[in-house]
């Protein structure tokens, strides 16, 4: 077990490592560390720690494993599931790499890029441009979250239909280990089988079993060709037999294939500044497209126009636009970006990031969204998301003129509703966001008992004190 | 400790869980489960066993760990590296998969297919042609090789490239743990980040923490386009500056780079019936290059033609051709495979199966190849391989007229020489072979102290009674 409080003496031990300047003790100093942007959690922490250097991270997990103190590894916090926040009630210290931002090397001609733990996304894809080549994650906070967090929680984001999630895009880690032990294995090898595959194992682990300190990650051709498309269908039955032609057609030239329903788009162009319906008609459903090739530009727009006229004449496509400039591309995005932030204005809304197998999407959503207006009369379903990626958004705005707190009281019910056709179909109840504190008991209650053991057996192996993010992914 | 003998009895209790017909205890009959092709392990064991279902498997473990037995796991038994034989001088029990070989399910529209662990791949590539779907996996063995297998192995082949391997082709699992429990993680998702990455742990463990039962696959469109094309360059150097432009110019729809040496073309040429050269130009070096086009056939020629055009211009390419039909695509696959088998005739080879950073592919071979030819003057250097994976068999042909038994006598110190300029360009000593017997000690000697004790703790927390395959992979 860990300490629940944390003596003034090793608070001092502790800032000795990284310096008092980059010790935060003070209440005002340390709040930003301690909430996410959704404010679902309000945990406390005596101590927010900042180190500029691996060995300093080192250090500090060597003395939290002397002195049983718990450690939640920070990026930029911008996860939704309590994941980088301490607990409510306890003395977590919060390790901050955020000092840890550099890019250590960019390297075109092997196709690597090599980064601290805390360099911000957005700079690691400026640093790829600056070669002229493409590191593909993406996603909304960009901005701000660290490829160490992004690791951490294996993250998605819009690009992972062509390039995979981050264990498909990360070759290399650095992890410092609970005991202080750092593990390089910083290697830039596309095929390398020797022994048990401990890079996957840290990634997606939300840092509950080292703190990953450094990365290599594969950088890919910028594309030549890039089109982007808008298209309006009756049906999500529709949508899917829309993205099967897409996928046989285009391969992995398909980038992106999102599907909002119209509620999305009413919502999107209602409440975001310069959003804007692209179409004239009105369909229920919709689709964005996004085709990217690298051997010309050409190839995409044949292929972007062969596949909507094919889906005209099918049947499937009611309507559809294909953006004719950058800046149409990018508004175009940034509707299907606004889905979640447009929902806010309209009062509570109760979120799922789930996924089924992408051909169960349509008898998955028809099926919770019965389960859902049977329960609750009135609400909104707004589902929209990755649809090749068989990813839901399945979020649901609260009816018109509800109390909101009501129907927010109304999440753990409604979770439960909804995931409970997910598992019928043999889905996940979280496809990118990660377990954290917010599915941790629902994870243990849905999985089966040899699976979660398996988990809690490897978490003992790698921290056997078990001071790393305690409390998130499994109890122990 | 597992026991070195198998008593009459307990014999017994196992042929029961198959029934005789099923547990082979004749010598004769167990001879061809003992040795591998290359012929390096002469291994012993008292008892086959071929159950017929998941639950016979599960069966037989749960009664292995109750009596300290040690259970060899065995698909096809195609690898390199002694990980499905039984070790010398001990009394493993060799568990087949060969009659766990149904394919369960072939989904075309949600793209997956599940087979059984011992299902052939051959099988699975023609039950995946049957709904014109392509599972990638591809390799001289996949006559006989098992799925179970390549997935024990994180099997790599010739479409790694643009596909990947074992890894990034698999979506779930079905495992039996050492006690007999089974883990059912056979999902279709594209997208779950619920916890550990337990799939990929299980993946390349050699069957050191478990028995693979079942699997789903990922299926990809079959290409509308394919071409072929082989060409004679002057150096390595080149033939990286090629590669290079390749991958820019075709991204994923690069779908092989192999590198070939002239001594392979002529070892081919002299002992592989119908090789022939397909360029009446001679040329130091040569690439097979392989291009995959979805959208349509054109695109393929036209990345070809332009890529090829390109290379000359340039003057990377000597000279070229394009195969011109399906047989002809045939014959140049055909020689490439023939690289390894046409060695045999030219007496003994010293075999080694590295990777290193693809850029660093020209330098790791000139340093390679001048201490080989340093300690072992007249030797014949023969590597090739996946040069777009940074993978290269390194192969050594004995000095003409030279004692075979004396060369191969030398296996250990040349390979000590090799994987020594390997490790300087931070390479790896198993690119896609694995490690079984013939290279744990040396992995232990090579790898980081902290790597190795990982791994130990994760074979410690699978399987504490140490039955599952032991002494392959990390000794414990």
């Amino acid at each position: 077990m860990v300490a629940a409080t944390l003596s003034p003496a090793l608070i001092s031990r502790f800032a000795e490592i990284t310096g008092p300047a980059y010790a935060l003790v003070d209440d005002k100093d340390i709040a930003p560390y301690l909430v996410e942007s959704r404010g679902l959690y309000h945990g406390i922490s005596p101590l927010v720690l900042r180190p500029g250097s691996v060995e300093e991270v080192s250090a500090i997990l060597a003395l939290a494993t002397e002195t049983g103190t718990a450690i939640v590894p920070q990026g930029g916090n911008t996860g939704h599931v309590g994941g980088s926040v301490p607990r409510e009630g306890m003395a977590d210290v919060v390790l901050s790499l955020s000092r840890l931002n550099r890019i250590r090397d960019v390297d075109p001609v092997g196709n690597v890029i090599v980064a601290d733990g805390g360099a911000v996304l957005a700079e690691i894809q400026k640093a790829a441009e600056g070669v002229d080549r493409l590191f593909p994650l993406s996603l909304g906070s960009e901005g701000s979250c660290q490829i160490g967090g992004n690791l951490s929680t294996n993250a998605g984001g819009t690009a992972v239909l062509a390039y995979g999630n981050m264990r498909q895009l990360c070759l290399g880690l650095e992890v410092v280990l609970p005991t202080g032990e750092v593990w390089n294995g910083l290697r830039r090898l596309k095929k390398d089988n020797t022994g048990y595959d401990l890079r996957d194992l840290f990634i997606g682990a939300e840092g509950s079993l080292g703190v990953i300190t450094g990365a290599v990650l594969k950088l890919f051709p910028r594309p030549l060709g890039h089109e982007v498309a808008f298209a309006g269908l009756k049906s999500v039955e529709d949508a899917l037999a829309l993205f099967e032609r897409a996928s046989s057609r285009c391969g992995t030239a398909l980038t992106g294939f999102e599907l909002m329903p119209r509620l999305g788009v009413d919502f999107t162009t209602r409440h975001i500044p310069g959003v804007r319906d692209p179409l004239a008609t009105r369909h229920d459903w919709y689709v964005l497209i996004d085709i990217s090739t690298s051997d010309a530009a050409e190839t995409a727009s044949r292929m972007m126009e062969a596949l909507l006229a094919e889906g005209v004449e099918a049947g499937l496509v009611e309507n559809a636009v294909i953006a004719s400039s950058e800046e149409q591309r990018k508004a175009l995005w940034h509707m299907r970006e606004s889905m979640s932030p447009a929902q806010k204005p309209e009062g509570g809304s109760i979120k799922h990031d789930v996924s089924v197998p992408v051909s169960a999407i349509p008898a998955f959503m028809a099926e919770a969204d019965a389960a859902v207006m049977a329960a609750m009369p009135g609400a909104r379903i707004c589902s929209f998301g990755h649809m090749g990626d068989g990813n839901i958004h399945y979020n649901i705005s609260q009816p018109v003129g509800a109390d909101k707190q009501a129907f927010l009281d109304r999440w753990r019910e409604i979770n439960h509703l909804v995931h409970g056709v997910v598992l019928k179909y043999n889905g996940s109840i979280s496809a990118e966001h990660g377990i954290g504190q917010l599915k941790r008991d629902e994870l243990a209650a849905v999985r089966a008992p040899i699976e979660m053991d398996l988990m809690r057996r490897i978490k003992g192996a790698f921290d056997p004190a078990g001071i790393m993010n305690p409390g998130k992914v499994v109890a122990v």
